[in-house]
């Protein structure tokens, strides 16, 4: 198709950054249907820094850009400085870095904030009817961002968060299967659920960033 | 095929650790045909930390398996507790970590030495007749550990470093396509390129890691 995405992380790595699986089958269903991507981060620090293996804080400081940058093999760029009207459609990967570092969930729940320039980049992004694919918890800050639309997502299986999200965004949180996207064709938003089934194998997360992605390339105008 | 896969990764991030890319495409390709994989990493500190937006090395020490562990989301084992009996073939992705941390080629050029625990894990593989894949520079540890086998392998393209592994290691190094393998029947040992070539794109890297487990599946006894 040869169309431009742009792909936001927040780290590197499911328990403070973004969940790896996701970030690169997100890449590869974009360069496999023919588009190019380029990948943004925001010049940060990490909200905190998790042993993947034990679950326990380290007393390190890591920047979201720096360390984002191991999965985009130092191709990335500040998202500070993206030129939205340069780009087609944008993809959010999930994992919990997206909800600790681009808005806070993981730490406040529902009443999180977003980070400034993520919602900017975000709104821009809608605002100019491109297509919006988020994976895992990303869809949650979607909600937020677009409470004034009703926007239609997907958190996987119904769930009490499903209700909540429902209740303070005005969303409609519909389920999905583990490969599954939903499409809000009035708002241009797809969204799977990926690891927010805790059992999801890597082809799960593959497929469903496949699907992701086949809807955003339709969606592109 | 339902057989069970070893990777063994060496911390994450091309520049310091595991290519993730090629990481994370091994795994879904092993997924994808059926098959189950379980993760290993030596427990040692990497041999240094590496900025991989603008090629710094940090002032970090980290550790290779706890680093590796955010490509396992967690699911990961110390290297040294591996019961190779287990097991029915052994993926080694690449990555400067492979070259840094599994052996010192990086720093030491083909004057390297191989990390005591890795060797005897790869030795035990193939002394029991079970298929080796090995991406990116992966394969020049293996034409040195098999130095006494004429091993044939793949470095990519012709060039000045694939006539000193010849002449270093007594192996038979092959030219591949980037997505391509080099199959070596009578020692089970399937390489492929990845980003040896540096231009290499994400699909190019997702379609090697495929048809290198596609070939380890049938070299499977």
């Amino acid at each position: 198709m040869n169309k431009n995405y742009a792909v936001i992380l927040s780290g590197c790595g499911a328990k403070d950054g973004s969940e790896i699986q996701e970030a690169v089958t997100a890449l590869l269903a974009i360069a496999k249907t023919g588009n190019k991507y380029t990948i943004y981060a925001p010049n940060i620090d990490q909200k905190h820094v998790v042993n993947h293996n034990d679950d326990t804080e380290m007393q390190e400081t890591r920047n979201v850009l720096v360390e984002a940058g191991r999965i985009a093999r130092g191709e990335i760029y500040d998202l500070a400085n993206i030129n939205v009207s340069e780009f087609d459609a944008l993809v959010i990967p999930g994992g919990f870095g997206a909800a600790k570092n681009l808005f806070d969930f993981a730490f406040k729940h529902t009443d999180f904030t977003v980070l400034p320039i993520f919602e900017k980049v975000v709104r821009e992004f809608h605002s100019l009817g491109k297509p919006i694919g988020a994976m895992c918890v990303a869809p949650v800050v979607i909600a937020s961002i677009f409470g004034d639309k009703s926007v239609e997502i997907t958190l996987g299986a119904d769930s009490p968060l499903s209700k909540e999200i429902e209740d303070k965004f005005g969303a409609k949180v519909t389920v999905a299967a583990r490969d599954g996207v939903v499409i809000d064709t009035v708002n241009k938003i797809v969204t799977t659920p990926c690891y927010m089934y805790g059992d999801s194998s890597i082809v799960d997360i593959a497929k469903g960033a496949e699907n992701m992605i086949a809807s955003c390339n339709t969606l592109i105008g």
